[in-house]
């Protein structure tokens, strides 16, 4: 096991040619570290786990005081790579690297940064492609299905191992905003700041049916084998790459979409005789997108990530009351949305506003114009990134005035 | 062969229980007619049909002035049974019964109304489950791809054969509307009206998107057989269900699924321990819808019907220059979109709209408020109703004064 008070940042290559990783803005080479954690987790629908292993990065120091930590939480099918580089010939930085870095929104000259595969994942963690000690088989289907409250508690199990008492702020978009609340409820005193971006309290019914509808493809692919693929040798590909194709239209708006393709043919042209072999470009691109993803990504996995969303309801165990479910909250809230994201829109983030302004809470709202639909929240979205930045300096000046260095 | 000149409705049942097609609205019990053409069939690809049939069905009474039919166009899935019943236990009438009727907005005490299952259908017009004269098998995936002017010429072809001189309206709801507009401009002497409703010049990339998520979904099912399922003696059930998920999601406004759904589980509660068993309302709805229908519909026929929708843009050979296009129209324009329809949103109304004003062409434009989405235009939407059926008495009184009797 790795120390925790060091960053996972390596030193970038000397000479060579200019990569992404060595730009003064970057983080830099980054190696993911892994935490071990022997005791029994116990999820929240009573199933148990003898231990757990989650995969994290970490950008920039924690200081004397440990008061300058950052969790950034991810979504659908992000990971712990959430900036920098893997090695200097790696083509892309981690998900976030727009908005985490030196200078950056979540500057790592003033942050600790940490990011974490979530429990139940497919980027190192303990997953349902995990082995199951008991059987020494890949757990699969067995795996305990889990919600956004597991994943904070596994989380506040590393923040222990870390030697971080209360997280400056708790950050992220999506299902990665959900348990940025999470926190907030689970963990009042644990963190000083939630920062949820384009999120919601609880999916609507469209929602749940664009998941369902994914979760169909995949559980129907012949491949799929009632989710014990990995014991026939074989991957749900077909299933997994439609899955991705629903998400990844209703991640992007109309409009940009439009911008993007409009209505160009990857080839030949619509002369009479040919339209058999034609393509849009929107439909390669889709394509392209399902089956790279499907090439990759865990279906157990995805599957768990789509329950964990539709099962999400923050305020369900306060009788369905927001307000009260937020009055046990004790941090400072950021809430953001994107205007052109349909699938959490801005009128489900000022749900969250108003529930939080009802329990008396401290909430700042922005509702950012950008094209980019949902995806806006991984994007450099101009404003999106000043206001970002801006609240985070404020939560840096309150980690000085609570005795941390600068 | 019928007698085109005799309406298809059939007389009442006398006594019984009162059936919907005993209300004085309904045009009652109706039987479906077939046509058959035995000249070739070319189509704008280039490929020939030798012969076609056509089903369809009639309701109302051509007048001796011949001046009063109206075509009514189907979309994607819909057929030729636009109204009544097929016997006194038919559970429910025609996909547009709503709207045609004795005193409703297509009144059949004075239009006679056709609706004719496209070609390339299958719901009994020739079509890819048809049996190819040549091979003795079912054309299959060898049926040739058709554009909405395939559908609009073969149309044609019916209205010489039902002795129909001018159309006093062709009418359509989304990919209907596209063949009221082809018609426009195709047989612009042809016909009067051009009824044009939720529906759009060209479908949006993300519409393509949407459409090609559902394809992949059913050429992917192993069941497919590359189009061959039918000499396979299978059916890509899966496919085709996974493909109507994606529809129906998106036909309905996210409001209306709100509405009707929420977060409402099927059975169960969110009791700890229990997360597997749970399933939404809303899942167990898609899921029935979709297996519902992939039980009777073709795949081959409505893979073929999603390319034409993905195919048309009625601009294209007019150097993409709607308002050029639009000047080879000679007809009236009605055009109607619906507030909450997001796959063919007013945007895509107005667009047609605009042109055809700079073509300087009459049309009436009416958005209406509707929470129920694209399929609004389906439904017995009050502001809607009014309207097309204030319109349909313009165009009535239209024919009454070009010498038609009331």
């Amino acid at each position: 096991m790795n120390d925790p008070q060091t960053s996972s940042q390596a030193a970038g290559q000397p000479g060579g040619k200019a990569h992404g990783s060595t730009a003064a803005s970057s983080v830099g080479l980054v190696a993911p570290r892994h935490f071990r954690y022997d005791g029994a987790f116990r999820t929240s629908g009573g199933r148990e786990l003898p231990g757990i292993e989650l995969v994290y990065e970490t950008y920039g120091e924690l200081n004397a005081a440990k008061n300058n930590a950052i969790l950034v939480c991810h979504a659908l099918s992000g990971d712990h790579h959430a900036a920098g580089y893997h090695s200097d010939s790696d083509p892309k930085p981690g998900w976030w690297d727009e908005h985490i870095g030196p200078g950056k929104a979540i500057d790592t000259r003033h942050f600790y940064v940490v990011s974490v595969n979530n429990l139940g994942g497919c980027g190192g963690s303990t997953g349902p492609s995990s082995i199951n000690p008991e059987t020494g088989k890949a757990w699969g289907p067995d795996f305990p299905s889990l919600r956004v409250r597991d994943w904070v508690d596994s989380q506040h199990i590393l923040m222990e191992h870390l030697g971080v008492a209360q997280w400056a702020a708790v950050i992220g978009g999506s299902l990665g905003g959900m348990q940025a609340l999470r926190w907030a409820l689970e963990y009042p005193d644990l963190l000083r700041h939630s920062v949820v971006i384009a999120s919601a309290l609880k999916l609507t019914a469209q929602n749940i049916g664009f998941n369902n509808t994914a979760r169909t493809a995949i559980i129907s692919d012949p491949d799929f084998h009632a989710g014990r693929y990995q014991e026939h040798g074989v991957w749900p590909k077909n299933g997994l790459s439609i899955a991705r194709m629903i998400g990844h239209i209703t991640y992007l708006s109309g409009d940009l979409m439009g911008q993007k393709f409009g209505r160009e043919l990857q080839a030949g042209s619509f002369a009479r005789g040919n339209e058999e072999a034609l393509e849009f470009q929107v439909e390669s691109y889709l394509r392209y997108q399902g089956e790279k993803f499907a090439d990759s990504f865990d279906a157990n996995t995805y599957l768990l990530m789509l329950r964990a969303l539709d099962y999400f309801d923050l305020a369900r165990e306060y009788a369905d009351d927001a307000v009260a479910a937020f009055r046990h909250a004790r941090c400072k809230f950021m809430i953001m949305s994107f205007s052109t994201d349909w699938r959490f829109s801005p009128a489900r983030s000022r749900e969250i506003v108003d529930a939080l302004i009802a329990a008396e809470k401290p909430v700042s709202y922005a509702e950012v114009d950008s094209s980019y639909g949902h995806d806006s929240f991984l994007l450099p979205v101009q404003r999106y990134q000043k206001l970002l930045g801006a609240y985070m300096r404020q939560v840096h000046a309150e980690c000085i005035a609570l005795g941390g260095q600068s």
